[in-house]
């Protein structure tokens, strides 16, 4: 056994140590949006700005404006509120229900035993009882599942707190109103980074007192933390996705589209609505995603190396590995946050979108030095990794620093793909506008072109960051490249999160009839968060990819299998019907969205038709039963997919066993993915083709614009088509692929005791 | 060994003898479709209709009308015959060098040696030298080759020499109408299935002259047949796809949407190219894809029985099995099209989809006894199928009759599911055409959804068969499974030639201002033809995947790869990365059509606006202009896509070795299937929910029609996005999948002993 360089007792200070500075790193940023005031207009004006500069619109009032800022935010604030207390009321009967069958069906694996038995790695110690592992999965799954309900609640918040903040700082300017999203979309990171961290290490440490030295127990129990979180963020991303969605392309096709109303515009009654959905949508459902992924990825390393070398030497410090690189990317987001916020400042509109990349590339540079840093003091120089039916893997602590690089810059690559696919700065985005010159066909033409195109350099990035930390490290390898991908975790989620954070402003600023300047920063602020919009989602679905196979690794590791040969008749079935299944999940979600726009235009079709006044603006809509309209479809028609990605691999694993499970993973995993990145890259560059035309920046633009132009139209109706896909049925595809692998992992010693009964039955 | 109880002479005598039944069986039908006379006036009288049901319409000349069909039959003909001409001029090209390749490549992996060398299987025994396999395979893709082409060549003059014929027994009566083009498919597909048999039994008649007692290179060589099939299928298939869907975006985006002037209006200048793409691309890309299918499953039958028990005991009637089962389906075949053109007279529009669909059900249920009888009497009753690193399976005869039968009964359900998803007459497509209420957009999300759905029942009915043919006789299982799929060929082109022709007609009756009776008549045959095109399309898709899944099999057996094991990073890489193949395949082939419907769009744009007289009719449009167009087009864009599929395999199995290339064919496969079936079936659903919003047959439709409503308008832009995804890129991935393995299959000699270099360099 090789000694590593840090002690035991270091790594216990460490990584409480680095999760505290996240958090208080967090707190500060909070401390700073919240000195800008909604507080009416005698604190805004002590805010500094020129009112002179805003003074070219006639009638318009500052104070009444920033009354009506606070107003709508609190609208907005407690519509979001409401609708995740309401989800989570569904989701706290899910849980309860859900425990109870991993307790019964993890208790039942050795007869609801409780005695300890002989560990079947070495069977002169002895390891806790399967009802053991039951009743700490569970716990763990529940600790999992709580942890990214208030990871999405808490990006909820920030968001709704910082949202009017934007639009007020945009009066100053745009560098103030982009360093307010900013921040708070950094309170977002660092909180959801910081937290996941210290939860599952207070877990390992406290688990670890009823383990003892059946360290594969105690980390096998540990897997149920990534289950919960993952169960949390399939409803979160669902029932967000269909919200959000359903809100806006009913708020679009009766108000741009039938009213000719601007979007965001006071007078539509879907507005509220809309802006709620960003908040529970993109921020709540992307930050219990990304939280998954990461606490997934986690489990599936500390699950293979616990039955590798570092768990049978005891070896803490190198099992910490994931946890360690988790802790240093806290530290490298922060000080990368502080390039952006403090070291240089956007003064122009041009300058947001570099500053964005900027902070992608410095958080990159940093964190792979960490990542050397972390694989000297952390690992032995050499170690093995086992391999079910293989011999075990001796790798050195030189080749880990490959696996955790690959997956960080592959993650880099596929931002800047992602970039290129959907800023209309680029020809991609540009040849779709230009598509729209001949009507809306030719534009769904050619984005859903673009987003099949846009999937090859993710995906061969993708397959060279698996193919070397598979070949250097076996699976942990996979499970650590993952990891490096989300490192910078903290500052990739203040980058998302930055995106409808600014879209939010912008809508605040149109409902209160701010000037046009203010609409214009926020505007320009909300184009460059569509582009990062996808990015996040481009890290969100390349960090599945490799989580799930990770976990996939875990599972046929945990359960026992040593060949998943797809040329034989189980896998193979399992791997086309796993390739299906993305299929059939985006049939139920985009179905949904589609449902429940057609109900939210009723409505709102109605309003206009009913309630005089409303199209003058002399009298307010009713924005709460669109609020309602959306949570009602959004709660009933997250049932049926939440429940196909939960119960295939039960039902499959019982039925048909491990080896048709193993398929369809394998299936899901290379299938979703690909969907997953056209869906939510097409998305992206129709909004942004959208914007194109509208912003008429370039002859080129002008030639296809203004508003209103029928090329316009043509846009909008694509723009409308990707909704659905960019922002419900895509990145729900995260899910599905994670979810589905690490259900598979917790339930593996079940499906290896009773699973495959319909097969046994045949005989075969 | 165990005897079978045909003799091999009666083989001999049986395979040529049920392939000439076909073809006089088709030279039949064909003088039948001749009788009809387009050649004027005077004969068109003799015709037997009666005038005075036609006198309604005011100024109709009747002689003058047909004269004008004759003419636009003639205009279509040229084009057709033009373009196709210039095609296999490209094609040829691509034969000479790709025939260069073969024989070098396959050569060099015995150094060129002229000199027989001992077997790998049995080495007391002399085996050809590789030289001559690859002087043999050569020879074998040329022939391949040459049968599709003349497949595709006489499927388009069959189909243009039938659809004036088709417009103009439409002035008698629809059942006329429709015996005339149910009868033109026919000889199509009975030409098309005994041609390719024949040239098959033959070529292994006099290879087997040279070949004497070696049959593992006797029928390894004959899978270059396959390999010629597909490669002149794929460039027909994205060549004429580009083709037809250029010239029908390009007519209908300014024809119907700017110009508000119908389907088919002789004034549109791109509408002669429309037609023309119908029969080059629906019909020429269909009867290649279809042989192709036919030859590769054949081929890998034969790969894997020539090693296993059949070929050892050199038992040539076992041997023979899969094409004994291919002449029993024309027998079959031609006793089904009696029922439709005999036996159920045709009297009104509600009756064409059930005789369609009768037909399968007849040809289905008849085949199956068949398959029972070649079983019982061609098969030993136990023998053994080889599969390579595991025990060889031993197989009784009547296995192979549930083998060939699910592949059957599963080509059924998946036409049922086609038609269910993709017919106006049930509740998917009616949601599809109710979304249109809100817009375009909403369509297009309902069609995208309706889509994925429809890929739910076809990949679990394949997947079930699959399971169970290759459970019950391995590979061989699933090569025959494929076959059983295409068994009933003859009845399923015949169905699928159907819809162009009479889509050709409709235009044809448009363009020669046929009354309005008339049209009514070819519309209502061309909404059937919507959905049997779907379902054809749905077998060539399904029955693609296990051919694939076949010659996947056939090229490990050959390549000597005991296990494709996922959960290696070679093989796992080549899985993700063959999983996007079909996504960049479709990129590339949907913006090649968007590309030259843009470019048709400007033209035919151009000549209404410089052609004076031309929207008032008294000029005639350049319709020679929009050909070109559409020819150059498809040429020049049909190169990249078909360098994908074919470079890649090559390069993959060159530079990564064997098992990469083992995973990339399994997850183009698994993936590919999906999105074919999708693209496929929201194509046929919006040309369908278009027309049921045109025909107003309910009330829910008059609600939203007629042509020119709102909802209409919005139905348009789905049709139009529809057609680059039913016609050309969905259709496409088949050939895709099927294409990739059958040239690995061919190239395996090559890859096991050149292979893997780049691996070979890193030392991994």
């Amino acid at each position: 056994m090789a000694a590593t360089l840090l002690s035991a007792l270091l790594v216990e200070i460490l990584i409480p140590v680095a999760a505290l500075i996240g958090m208080v790193f967090a707190l500060i940023q909070w401390f700073l949006v919240s000195r800008v005031s909604v507080g009416g207009g005698q604190a805004s004006i002590n805010n500094g700005y020129d009112q002179s500069l805003l003074d070219d619109e006639e009638g318009y009032d500052d104070a009444e404006a920033v009354a009506l800022c606070a107003e709508i935010q609190n609208a907005i604030s407690e519509g979001a509120e409401s609708f995740l207390i309401t989800e989570y009321q569904y989701l706290g009967i899910f849980m309860a229900v859900f425990s109870v069958f991993i307790f019964l069906f993890l208790g039942s694996v050795g007869g609801f035993s409780t005695k300890w038995v002989s560990c079947k790695a070495n069977p002169s110690e002895l390891c806790a009882p399967p009802l053991a592992n039951a009743l700490f999965s569970t716990v763990a799954f529940i600790l999992g599942a709580l942890t990214s309900t208030l990871s999405g609640y808490l990006g909820m918040k920030i968001a709704t707190y910082a949202n009017a903040r934007t639009t007020l700082e945009a009066r100053k300017g745009v560098g103030e109103a982009f360093i307010v999203a900013f921040r708070a979309g950094s309170v977002m990171g660092f909180l959801l980074a910081a937290n996941g961290l210290i939860v599952l290490f207070i877990a390992i440490v406290l688990f670890k007192l009823y383990y003892g030295n059946d360290w594969t127990g105690l980390y096998e129990s540990i897997a149920g933390y990534g289950l919960g979180g993952s169960s949390v963020a399939l409803f979160g991303r669902v029932g967000g996705g269909i919200y959000t969605k359903a809100a806006d392309v009913g708020a679009d096709l009766v108000g741009k589209v039938e009213r000719n109303i601007p979007e965001d515009d006071p007078r539509n009654p879907a507005v509220i609505a809309d802006n709620v959905g960003d908040n529970v949508g993109d921020i709540a459902g992307m930050g219990a995603d990304l939280f998954g992924s990461f606490a997934e990825s986690s489990c599936a390393a500390l699950v293979v190396s616990s039955i590798s070398s570092f768990g049978a030497d005891r070896d803490f410090v190198a099992m910490s590995f994931p946890l360690l690189i988790s802790s240093a990317g806290i530290v490298v987001c922060l000080i990368t946050t502080i390039f952006a916020t403090d070291l240089f400042v956007i003064k122009s509109v041009k300058e947001i979108e570099p500053s964005l990349k900027r902070q992608l590339v410095i958080s990159t540079v940093l964190m792979t030095l960490a990542i050397a840093a972390v694989c000297y003091l952390a690992l032995p120089s050499t170690f093995t990794i086992n391999v079910v039916g293989h011999q075990p893997k001796v790798v050195k602590n030189w080749k880990l620093f490959f696996c955790v690089g690959s997956g960080l810059w592959a993650g880099l690559i596929i931002g800047y793909t992602t970039e290129y696919f959907t800023s209309n700065a680029y020809q991609p985005v540009r040849d779709v506008a230009d598509s729209c010159r001949t009507g809306a066909a030719t534009n769904v033409i050619f984005g859903l072109a673009l987003g099949y195109k846009s999937v090859i350099i993710p995906v061969l990035a993708i397959a060279v960051a698996i193919f070397l930390s598979f070949s250097l490290a076996a699976m942990y390898g996979i499970a650590v490249a993952a990891l490096g991908m989300l490192s910078t975790l903290a500052t990739g989620l203040a980058i998302d999160a930055y995106g409808p954070i600014s879209d939010n402003a912008g809508g605040i600023a149109e409902m209160a009839g701010m000037p046009h300047k203010v609409r214009e920063r926020t505007d320009a602020l909300d184009a460059a968060g569509n582009t990062t919009a996808a990015i996040g989602k481009g890290f969100a679905i390349g960090s599945a990819a490799l989580v799930s196979l990770a976990l996939f690794g875990a599972f046929v590791s945990r359960a026992g299998i040593a060949v998943v040969d797809v040329i034989q008749p189980k896998e193979f079935v399992g791997l086309i019907v796993g390739a299906m299944l993305p299929y059939w999940f985006s049939a139920m979600t985009m179905k949904s969205v589609g449902k429940a726009a057609l109900a939210m235009v009723e409505e709102v079709r109605r309003q206009f038709n009913t309630i005089p006044g409303l199209m003058e603006g002399t009298v307010k809509p009713d924005y709460k039963r669109c609020v309602k309209i959306s949570t009602d479809a959004s709660l009933r028609e997250m049932i049926p997919p939440g429940a196909l990605v939960m119960l295939t691999p039960l039902i499959v694993g019982t039925l048909f066993g491990s080896s048709t499970l193993a398929g369809l993973l394998a299936g899901a995993l290379v299938s979703g993915v690909q969907i997953a990145i056209s869906a939510s890259n097409t998305g992206g560059a129709w909004d942004n083709a959208k914007k194109y035309i509208e912003v008429c920046a370039s002859d080129h633009a002008r030639s296809l614009g203004p508003k209103g132009s029928d090329a316009h139209k043509a846009a909008v109706i694509g723009d409308t088509v990707g909704d659905p896909l960019k922002d419900t049925s895509g990145p729900s595809l995260n899910i599905l692929i994670k979810l589905m692998a690490v259900e598979s992992l917790v339930f593996a010693p079940f499906f290896a005791a009773h699973g495959g009964i319909f097969f046994k039955w045949l005989n075969i």
